[in-house]
C-alpha cells in the first residue's frame, strides 16, 4: 500500500476574455494569434504567463513557479470572432473568489500581446538587420504595447540588482518616494529588489500628490521574466524579444536613468549606456544619469567610478554623477535633468515619448555571443575611443560572467580552457578587482571559490 | 491697360500639427507618409482636403471648391520626428482668428490618415483579390480610423438622396431626432440632404438626453467627397478606397439601415443590400431595414416596393419594412431591431463592432465596370435566385446610370449605341418606369429630355 | 345622447427619482421640501414644472401650456429617506417610450431645487433688506444651482427680445456661432428668440471645436418662465425669486453682455446695466457691453444710442459699443473684452465665477412698484449724475410699460389718470419717440392705438 | 556667555490657496471663517493643522509635534473675495521643493472646513439636544465633507488599537488586502496601527484590481487627531466635534465593521456598537460585525467573547462573528454581509450612503462624564435588557479607563477614593479580568502597578 502526499498548491481553471488592445482583432489576426500560441511560441507563452500569474510571490527562483504548478496550461482560442484565453491549473493566488485579479489579467494580455507581436510582426518580412530596422522594431513593439503616449517627459528608468541588501532596498524605496513627490513615473526591469523599491516608494508619493495617471512600467524579456516575475505594482508590462532590444527600449523611452547598487548585470548596463553616451553623435543629447545608494554603499560606487575613470578616461565622468546617501538630492537632480531633456526635445522638435536623437549603432543592437574567438578579438587597450572601449569592455564583462555562471559559458571554459583576453594590464586588474568585490559583496552568485575564467595576453 | 478683378475668397496659410493617431509615428512611417502624399496620392489628398476645409459651406457643386480656391495647396512634411501639415491659401472659413477649427483639423487628419493607409497598407503585398482579403482590408481601414470600438450596438446607417426636397429633409431631421432620443448614433455618407438631416436631429436629441459620447460617422470615398463635402456635424470621417468597400463598411459597422427617398444611387444601394440579405447564408442574420419618408413620399416608396416585388419576388419584402410619415414609429422599430441584433451577436459570441457573420460574396465586393459586353452579359429573367437577380439588377442600374449621366458611360453609348440588355419585358418596363419617375421627381439630373440608353433583347 | 370630444393632448404619468444635488438630502430636508412643495409654493411649482415639461414646444403663449394640460399635477414625496417626484397627466412630449427625457428631468429637478431654496433658505431668518444680504442670497442660490464653478472667464450673457424678426433671429444664431468658435459659453433669459438663437449657434460651433463642457445657462424667474419656456438647449436652469435678483445674477456671473434688438424689456435692461456701470465705484471694473443686430436693425440702435446720449450724456457711450451687421467682429471684441475681465480679476485676486467688485446699490436691488406717487417722485432732469438719472429712467420706463400693458398698471391709469412725470421736455420727447418706434416695429404688444399713459410736468 | 543650540526641525512658510469646497465661498462666509479661525477655534485649528502637516511621521506621541514645531502658526485670511491660508514655520516634511504636497494640502483644507462647519453651523441656532437633531448634525458635517456619495455600498469600517504588535499589524494589512481585492473601501479612525494597516493593504489590492476611485476615509475628533495623526494614505479626512458624533458617523456611513485587537478604547467601541445593535428597533437592520486577529490573538477574542456572553447573554453573539487567523474568510464574510446590507437598503428604499434606519438613542449620543455620582448610578446587574446593560457597561468602562489613565479621572480618584459600582459579582470580576489582561498584553498604558480604581458594591 502506498500513500501519495499532495504537495501541489491550489489552482484555478478559467476562461479569460481580453480587453483593451486584444479586443478589436480581425478574423485573420485571431487565427494567427491562436496558431502562434499553439505553435512555436507556446513554451515561451506558458513560462511568461506563469511568471505573471505568480506576480508578487515571495520566491525569486526562476524554476520555482514551473515546479510548483506542473499542470499549468494556457491556450489561446478563437471564440467565433474574438479571442479567449483558457487557463488550466493556474495559480490560485491570481484569483479572488474565482475571478482573476484585473491587474494580473492585464499583465497576462500583455504577455500574449507582446509574444504575438514578436512572432507575427517581427518576422523575416521585416528588416531586423539594419540599425534603423531594429529601432523601428523596438518602436513598433512599444507602441503596440501602448507605452508611447504624447505626454510631458517624466519617465525615470531605475536599474540595479534584484538581490540587494535591506539597507539598499529601503534606499531605493526612498528615492522612488522622492521621485514620485516630484511627479516622476518609474520604469524598471520589473523584478524584485532595486526594480521594485522605486515603484513602491513612488506609489505612496503619487497617492500623496493625488496623481491620477501614474505609470509603473516594467520592461523585461523572455529569458528574465521567469526569474524576475513582475512585481505587483507594475501596471504596464512589455516583453521585448531579447536583451539588446530591452536595453534599447530603456534608453529610448526613459528621460533619465538612476543606477542603484547591483551585480554584474548592472555593471554591464552602465557600460552599455556609457558606450552610447560617449559617442560624439550623442555629445549634445542631454541624458541625466545618476549612480546612487545609501551611505554604506559608497565604496561600491567608488570602485565603479575608479574603474570607469581608468578605462574610459576622466571624460567619461561628465556623463554621470554619483550621489551617496541623499534621496532628495537624487530626485532634485533627476527632475532638473528631465527638465533639460524636455527643453532639448522642444528645441529639436523631437518627440517626448521616444528618444529618436540618441544614436545607437548596430554593434550595440546585435547580441554578443562570447565564444573564445569573440573574446580573443576584444581590444582592451588604452588609446581607443572611449565609446569603442566601453563596447568591448561590456562584451568582456558579458563573456566573463558567462564563463563563471552561465551553463553554456562554463562548459566552454571546461572544454577549451580560460578565455584569452588582449588588454592592458592595469585595465584587466581593475576589472578583476571589480569582479572579486562583487563576489565578496554577494552580488554575484558563485558556487565554491571564485576562479577567474580568463587570462590576460599582453 | 488691363485690370484684373480679384474674385478669390479669403484664404489662410498655416502649419498644422496632428494629434490622435497621427501623432505617434515612427521615423519610417513619417517618411512614407510624406512620400505618399507628395507622390501618387497628392491630387487626391488636395481634393479631399479642400472638401473638408469647406465643410459646411452651402454649395454642393463638386467643382466649386476647386474653382474658388485655385491656389490651395497642401503638403505633408517630416518635422524631425513627427508630421506637420502645411496649408497654403486654404479657405478662411476653416479658421477662427488664424487658428484652424479643431473639428475641421480632425477631419483633415482623417483624410491624411485614410489616404495614407490606402496608399501604404493596401498595396500589392496584401490579398485584395479574395473575399476574405477585401473584408480584412475594410476591417483594417475602419480600425485604423478608430471606428471599431467595443460598445453596445447602437449605430444606425441612414441612406438617401443628397438633394431631397424640404419636406423630406425636415422628415430626415425628425427621424434623426427620434433615433437620438433613443440613444442611437448615426452613420451616413456624410454629405448634405438625407446624409445631414438625421445627424442634425440626433444632435439636438443627444443634447436633450445628455448623451456624452455621440458618434456622427461619415463614410465616404474619394469620388464622392468632393461633391458631398462632410457636413459640420460629422465627428468621425472615414474615406474608403472605392464604392464597393464603402458599401461593405456600411453593412459591417451598421446595426440597421434606414433608407430615405433618394435617386438612382439610393436605388442601387437598396439592391446591393437586398442582394446580400436575400442570400441563404444570411437568412438567419437579423438586420433591420426600414424605408421611410414623409407622407408625401408614399408614392415613391410604393413604386420602389412594386419594383422589388416584381423583380425579386414577394419573399424579398420579408427583409424590409416601409413606414410612411411616422418618425417615432421608425425609431421604435429600429431600436427594437437593434436590440435583436444585439441578442444575436451575444448568442453567436460575435463582435458588436463588426458584422463578421454577414456573408458578402466577391461579386459584390468587386467593382462593376459597365461595358457593352458586361451589360449584355446580365441575365434579368424571372426564375433566377432572388439574390443573384438583385446583383444583376444593381449592375443594370449602375450601367444605365452611367450611360445617362457619367461622362465615361455617355461616351460609350455615343460610340457603340445603346446597351443591349437581356431581360423579361415586365421587369425591364418596371425598371424603365422607375427611372422615368426619378427624372420627373428631379431625383436624377438629366440635361435635356430623358432618352433611355439601352434596349431590351428578348 | 351626448358625445364628448377629447381635445386634450397625450399625457404620461410617472415617478421621477432625482439625482445630482437633490439626491443627498437629510430626512429633515426631504420633509421640508415635501411640505414646501405641497404648501405655498405648490402653484408656482406646478406652473414652472409645466413650462419645463413643454420645453421646446412651438408656442410662446404663457397660458397655452396651462390650458393644454389642465389635469397636470406634480407632487414631491418623501420616499423613505429620499425624494420622489410624481407627475400625473404630464405632457407626453417630455417622454420617450414612457421614460422622461434626461435633460427635461434635469430641468425639472432644477425647478424643485430653486423654488425649494427660495422657500426654505431665503426666509425671514436671512437678511434680505441690505444690499450685501441680497447679493449673498443671489450668490447662495447660484451656488446651490452649481452655476458657480472655478473655471476661466468665458460666460457671455445675451439679452434681446423673445419675438424678434427672422433676420434678427438668424443674426443672433450667427453671433452665437462666432462666440462658440472662440470657446465662449452662453447665458440668456432662456426663452425663445434672442434667448435661443445664440445658444443654437454656439452649439454648432462648440461641436466643431470639439468643446466638451459647454454651458448654456438659462436664468429666469417665476413670472417669466411660463411665458418663456426654457429652450431645449439650456443645460443649466436657474429660477431666481424676482426680476431684480435675476438681473443681478446676470451681472454677477456674466463676463460680458451682448444686447440684441428687443422691446421695452430690453431697453429697461440696458438702463439697469448702464445705471450700474456709470457709477464711480464701478469706473475701474471692466465689463464689455456690445449692442448689435443685423444691418437692417441699424436704425433701432441709432435711436437707442441717441436716447442714451441725450439722457445720460456722451460719457455714457464709453461703456458700450454698437456693432451692426458684423458677427465676427462682435465675437472678437467680446473675446478681447473677456480677456481684460480675466486680467482684472487676477490682478484684484477676485473670483472668476462671481463679480464681487461690481457695486450694485440697494436702489437697483429693490423692486420698483410704479404707483402714481412713485412716478411723480422721479426726477428726469439734465444735470443729475448719469447713474442716478439712469436709475430713474429705468423706473420711468418700467412704469410706462406697466401703464400700457400690465393689468395692474392699466387699472391704475384708468382710475387715477395718466402718470405725472417731472422731467425735461427733450428727454421726455425722446423717450416717447422710442416707445412709439417699439410699437411701430411690433416690439411692444399693444391692443388698439398707442396712447401715452403719462404727461410731462415741467 | 551663553550659547543656544537650535534643535528645531526644518520648517517652511507658505501661502496656500484652497480648492474644492473651500473655493466657492461668499464674502460673508470668508469673513466668518476668518473670524472663527482667529477666535475661539484657533488653538484647535493650530493643533489639528500640525497633526495633518506631520502626517506619516514615525512618532505617535501627541505632544511631540507641538514641541518639535513650537513656532508653527496658521492663519486664515480673506484674500479679497477668497480664502488664503498662511502657514509659518510649518514642518518641512509637508513640502517638496517649497510646494506643499497636494494630499497634505487637502487634509489641511479638510481641517479648516470641518472646524469651521462645527464653529459656524453647529451653533445654538441648531437643535443639538434631540436625537434627530444630533443625527442631522452628523449628516450635515459628513455631507459638507463630501463623504456622502450615491454609490454602491462598499465601505468597511476597521476598528482596533493604534499600538498593536507586529504580528497583528501585518494581519490588519492582509485583511485590508483581501477587502481591497473584493472592491471594498476602508474607513478607520485614521491613526497608526489597526487604523493604518487595512488601508495599506487595500491600497495594494486596489492597484492590482485597477480600481480608480478608492476611498480611504479617516474619521477623527479634535481630542484624538493630535495623538493619532492621519496616516498618509487617508484621502478623505473628517473631524467630528466629539467622540459620540464620531462613533455615530462610523455607524451611519459604514456598511459593516471589522474589529481588530485593541485596548480599552476598542472594547468601549464594541460595547457601544452592541448596545445599538441589540435594540429591538434594530433587530431587522443587517450590519456585519466581525472580530478578527491573527492566530496568536485567539485568547484575546476568547476573553472578549466570554465577557460579552456573560454580561449581555448568549443572544448578543448573534450580532457578531469571531474569525481567527483567516484573512480571506474575513473578507468573504464581510463582502457577503455588505451585499445583504445593499439588498436591505434597496428593499427599504433607504439611501446607500447614510444608514438612517439604525436607531441610535439619545443616551448613546450624549457624552458620558464619569463622576463618582454617575459611576454609582450605573446598574450592572443580570436581568436588564442587553442593550441597556451594554450602554451602562460602556460607561463603566469609560469611567474605569478615566480613573486609571486620564488626568481628570485620576485626580478624582485621588480626591474621593475609588468609584463605587453597583453590579453583580461575576460581571465585575469578568470586567476586572479583561482590564488586567489588557495591562498584561500592553494594550493599556499604565505607569507602575495596575491598581483598580473602583470597588464593587453588592
Amino acid at each position: 500500500m502506498t500513500a501519495t502526499i499532495d504537495t501541489s498548491l491550489p489552482t484555478v481553471s478559467a476562461h479569460i476574455y481580453p480587453r483593451g488592445g486584444l479586443d478589436v482583432l480581425s478574423r485573420t489576426e485571431v487565427a494567427r494569434l491562436r496558431d502562434a500560441s499553439a505553435g512555436g511560441m507556446h513554451d515561451l507563452l506558458r513560462r511568461c504567463a506563469l511568471a505573471v500569474l505568480t506576480s508578487g510571490s515571495a520566491s525569486d527562483d526562476p524554476r520555482a513557479a514551473q515546479e510548483l504548478y506542473p499542470d499549468f496550461e494556457i491556450e489561446v482560442l478563437q471564440q467565433d470572432r474574438g479571442v479567449r484565453i483558457d487557463l488550466r491549473h493556474a495559480p490560485a493566488m491570481a484569483f479572488v473568489d474565482g475571478e482573476i485579479i484585473r491587474g494580473v489579467a492585464e499583465l497576462l494580455f500583455a504577455v500574449v500581446r507582446d509574444l504575438a507581436y514578436t512572432a507575427i510582426e517581427l518576422t523575416e518580412s521585416r528588416d531586423l538587420e539594419s540599425s534603423d530596422g531594429i529601432t523601428d522594431a523596438v518602436f513598433g513593439l512599444l507602441r503596440n504595447a501602448r507605452i508611447l503616449q504624447p505626454s510631458d517627459p517624466n519617465l525615470v528608468v531605475c536599474w540595479g540588482g534584484h538581490s540587494i541588501n535591506r539597507d539598499e532596498y529601503i534606499y531605493t524605496k526612498q528615492v522612488g518616494y522622492e521621485l514620485g513627490l516630484r511627479g516622476l513615473d518609474i520604469c524598471t526591469g520589473c523584478g524584485p529588489g532595486a526594480m521594485k523599491g522605486p515603484m513602491k516608494g513612488a506609489t505612496i508619493a503619487h497617492a500623496k500628490q493625488r496623481k491620477r495617471r501614474m505609470r509603473y512600467i516594467g520592461i523585461t524579456e523572455p529569458g528574465i521574466i521567469a526569474a524576475e516575475s513582475p512585481n505587483p505594482i507594475v501596471n504596464h508590462l512589455v516583453i521585448m524579444p531579447d536583451i539588446e532590444k530591452r536595453l534599447e527600449a530603456f534608453v529610448r523611452v526613459g528621460h533619465g536613468i538612476i543606477v542603484f547598487p547591483g551585480g554584474v548585470g548592472t555593471a554591464e548596463e552602465i557600460l552599455y549606456l556609457l558606450g552610447i553616451l560617449l559617442r560624439e553623435e550623442n555629445a549634445h543629447v542631454p541624458f541625466p544619469l545618476i549612480l546612487t545608494g545609501p551611505t554604506a554603499s559608497a565604496p561600491y560606487f567608488e570602485q565603479i567610478d575608479r574603474f570607469l575613470r581608468l578605462t574610459l578616461g576622466e571624460a567619461a565622468t561628465s556623463r554621470y554623477e554619483i550621489i551617496v546617501g541623499d534621496c532628495a538630492a537624487v530626485a532634485k537632480r533627476m527632475a532638473a535633468g528631465v527638465r533639460k531633456v524636455r527643453e532639448h526635445r522642444i528645441a529639436q522638435k523631437d518627440s517626448f515619448f521616444f528618444n529618436w536623437s540618441m544614436d545607437i549603432p548596430l554593434a550595440f543592437q546585435r547580441p554578443f555571443v562570447p565564444s573564445h574567438e569573440a573574446m580573443a578579438a576584444l581590444d582592451l587597450h588604452h588609446g581607443r575611443k572611449p565609446h569603442e572601449l566601453a563596447a568591448d569592455l561590456r562584451r568582456a564583462f558579458s563573456g566573463i560572467v558567462a564563463g563563471n555562471v552561465k551553463e553554456d559559458g562554463m562548459r566552454r571554459i571546461e572544454q577549451f580552457g580560460p578565455f584569452e583576453i588582449h588588454g592592458d594590464a592595469d585595465m584587466m586588474q581593475s576589472l578583476d578587482a571589480l569582479l572579486r568585490a562583487f563576489v565578496e559583496q554577494r552580488r554575484m552568485k558563485i558556487s565554491g571559490e571564485y576562479k577567474p575564467c580568463y587570462r590576460v595576453v599582453a
